[in-house]
C-alpha cells in the first residue's frame, strides 16, 4: 500500500483536522482536494453507515457559482436536462456534456435565485468548462468557486442528529430539496441529499471558518447516536448504483450510456452543448450501458478497468467492484454492450487475480 | 501517514507496472493520474538524481493535441507569451491565464507542424478550458487528449543511457529542442527538458502499449550506470527553484507574481485570453512575488501555505519547503509582499510545528 504525499496542491479542508483526529486511514483526491476513504475499515464504516450516523467531509464536491443575467441561460447550455420546471430551492442532478455528447460532469445543481445557482461538482474541473463557455459567447455571469464546503450527514439517525443542531424544521426537507438554516449567526444551504441511500443531508458550509465549528457541534449533539467520522463508502455506493464520474463513466461516455437517459430532454433543452450529437444518440439508443453484475469469488481492489468476456469476445468492463456483506456476493458496476446486457447473461470477467464468474443483473441491490 | 485508496479514476499510467516492481512507496495524484513521490526514500532518491540517472513517469503531465486550421490562433489565445517566432521542433514554457490574467496552468508547449500542437499541461484540466474557448469562438480546429505519455530521463548520465536506446543523435539536442526518434518501430517526440536541473530528456511516448517495452530497454540498458526508479524530488526542485502550479501559484497569481512576467510578451500578445487584466499588471508591476526563502531549523512536512509574518503582520506565505542536505539549510519557495521581498530580509515562518527563522534570498540555490 503506498502512502499518500501531502502537499498543498492537494488541498485541505475546513474539515481536516476533525478528519485527522478522527483518525483517518485513506484518502483520495478529488477535485484537487483530500476526500477520506476509510476510517475504521472500508467494512466496518459500511455497517456503521447503515445503523448510524456519520459526519463526511465532502470538501471535494467543490461549488461552480454562476451569478448575473445570464446565469440561466449558461446553466442551460451546460445541461441536455430541461432546466425551465426548475424551483427555488430545488437539487437537480444534472449531467454535463462536451459538443460530441461526451460526460464530462454529472453534477448536483442548486437553484439559489433566478440569476443564481451553484454546480456542486464530480471529479473534473468544471469552473475551466463553465469559464470558457462564458467567455466564448461573452456572457453576463460571473463564475467562480466560493468557499463553500459540503458536509454530508448520512444514515438512518440522520434526521436525528440534524434536528438537534439546525432544529426540527429540517426533517421536513423533501429529497432533493434545500432550505437555509442558521448556525451561530451564519445562514447555511442544507438539502436532503447525499452519496449514499441510507438517507440524510448537505450542509453547504459558507466559510472556511464555520467547518470545525459546525463539526466539533455535530459531534458533540450526536454522542449518544453513535454518530462517527465517515465517508463515501465504496462497498454501500455500489450495492445502491450510485454512479462514480471517471469510474463508472468518463468522456468516452454518452449519459445514455451512464443509464442517465431519463435526465436528458434533449428535445426541449434548447442551447445545450452537444444536442446534435444527443439527438443522435437518443434516436438510435445506446449500443452499451451501465448494468449492476454480481460476481463470484474473491474480489481483489478494483483500480483499474476489468474486461468482461463472453468466450474470447470482450463485450464491457467491470470499473467498480467490491465484496458485499449484506449480500454475500461480489457487487459491481460494469459498462455492457446491447448484445449481453439482458438479465441473467452469464460472463466471466478478467481480474488481475485471475476469471471470475458474472452475471448480469436488472436492479442495484439496495 | 494515510494510504491513498486506488480506484479506477486515478488513473494508472503506461508505466505503472514497472513503477510498482521498483518499489513505489508514495504517490501524489496529478491530473487524475497517480504520480509516484519517493522509491528509496526522499532524500536517498535526491542523491541519486544528482549522481547517476533515473527514469520518471511522469504520464501525468498529459498532452492537450490542438490541430487544424485554427490550432495556431487559439494557441495564441492561450498564452501571454509571444509564440509568433517559435519554430517547429521547439518547446516553450508558457504560462496560462484566465481572463482576470489569474494563472491556470503553467504547460510546455510543443510545436509538431504548423496547425499541430502539444501542451504538456500542470495539475489543472487544460482540455476542458481549450475546448470550451474553441467552441465558444467556433474555431476550425480539433482539441482532445491523445494516448501519449512522457518518461522523463535525468540526471548526469542521461545523455549516455539515451544513447544507448535511442543512439548518439540525441545527444544533439539542443535545449527545449525536440526530435523524432524510432523505438522498436514507432516514432516518438524526445525534448531535452525536464523538471530537475540534473539535466535530461523528456520522451513522449506515443500508445500505451510501448510504454513497459521502452521502460524495460532503458533499465536493461543502464544497469552499469546505476539506473533506478525515480519521481521529482521534492527537494531538488525547490533547491532550482522549479515551481509547481497548484502548490507555488494558483489562479489567485498573476505571472508575473509567479515571477513570470519575462514569458508574458502581452503588448504583442495580440488575442490572448486576459490580455487586458495583464497590460494593468506589466505597467504597475506585482504588489508581491515568489522568492527563495531559506529557514533556519526543523523543517515540518509542508501540506498547506505557512504564514509569512513580520512581526504581527502577515506579508507572504511559504508554499513550498524541504530540508535541503547539500545546502544544510531549510530550503523554500514562498510569495513575498513588496514592502518585504528584499534579499536579506527577515521574517518569520509559521509552520504548524511552531515559528521558524527565514531569510529572503535573491537567488534559488540551483
Amino acid at each position: 500500500m503506498a502512502i499518500i504525499s501531502q502537499s498543498r496542491r492537494l488541498r485541505r479542508t475546513p474539515f481536516s483536522d476533525g478528519v485527522e483526529a478522527a483518525g483517518v486511514k485513506g484518502y483520495t483526491v478529488y477535485n484537487r482536494m483530500l476526500l477520506p476513504t476509510v476510517f475504521r475499515s472500508v467494512v466496518e464504516d459500511y455497517h456503521h453507515l447503515k445503523n448510524a450516523v456519520q459526519i463526511w467531509d465532502v470538501s471535494a464536491e467543490r461549488q461552480i457559482e454562476l451569478r448575473g443575467p445570464d446565469a440561466a441561460r449558461l446553466m442551460q447550455m451546460l445541461t441536455p436536462r430541461d432546466l425551465r420546471g426548475m424551483q427555488l430551492g430545488q437539487c437537480f442532478y444534472i449531467p454535463i456534456v462536451d459538443e460530441t455528447g461526451g460526460m464530462i460532469n454529472d453534477p448536483v445543481a442548486l437553484k439559489l435565485a433566478e440569476d443564481r445557482w451553484w454546480i456542486s461538482i464530480a471529479d473534473s474541473d468544471m469552473l475551466l468548462w463553465v469559464k470558457g463557455l462564458a467567455y466564448g459567447y461573452r456572457l453576463d455571469v460571473l463564475v467562480d468557486e466560493p468557499d463553500v464546503s459540503p458536509l454530508a450527514i448520512q444514515g438512518p439517525k440522520a434526521d436525528d442528529l440534524m434536528a438537534r443542531v439546525f432544529g426540527d424544521a429540517v426533517r421536513n426537507i423533501k429529497f432533493f430539496r434545500f432550505g437555509w438554516f442558521d448556525f451561530q449567526g451564519s445562514s447555511m444551504a442544507v438539502a436532503r441529499s447525499g452519496y449514499s441511500k441510507q438517507g440524510g443531508f448537505e450542509i453547504y458550509v459558507d466559510g472556511t471558518e464555520n467547518g470545525m465549528p459546525l463539526w466539533n457541534a455535530l459531534m458533540e449533539a450526536g454522542k449518544d447516536l453513535d454518530v462517527h467520522a465517515g465517508c463515501p463508502n465504496g462497498i454501500e455506493r455500489i450495492e445502491a448504483g450510485l454512479l462514480s464520474y471517471g469510474n463508472d463513466m468518463t468522456r468516452a461516455n454518452t449519459p445514455h450510456e451512464a443509464g442517465l437517459g431519463r435526465f436528458c430532454s434533449t428535445q426541449t433543452a434548447i442551447g445545450c452543448v452537444g444536442r446534435d450529437a444527443l439527438l443522435r444518440v437518443a434516436k438510435e439508443g445506446p449500443t452499451q450501458q451501465v448494468r449492476p453484475i454480481s460476481i463470484a469469488g474473491e474480489i481483489p481492489f478494483c483500480d483499474r478497468a476489468w474486461p468482461i468476456m463472453a468466450g474470447s469476445r470482450k463485450v464491457g468492463q467491470v470499473t467498480s467492484a467490491a465484496a458485499s456483506p449484506d449480500y454475500g456476493t461480489g457487487v459491481a458496476i460494469g459498462m455492457v454492450k446491447m448484445t449481453h446486457w439482458d438479465e441473467g447473461t452469464q460472463l466471466r470477467v478478467e481480474t488481475p487475480d485471475g476469471p471470475l464468474e458474472a452475471t448480469v443483473l436488472e436492479n442495484f441491490w439496495i
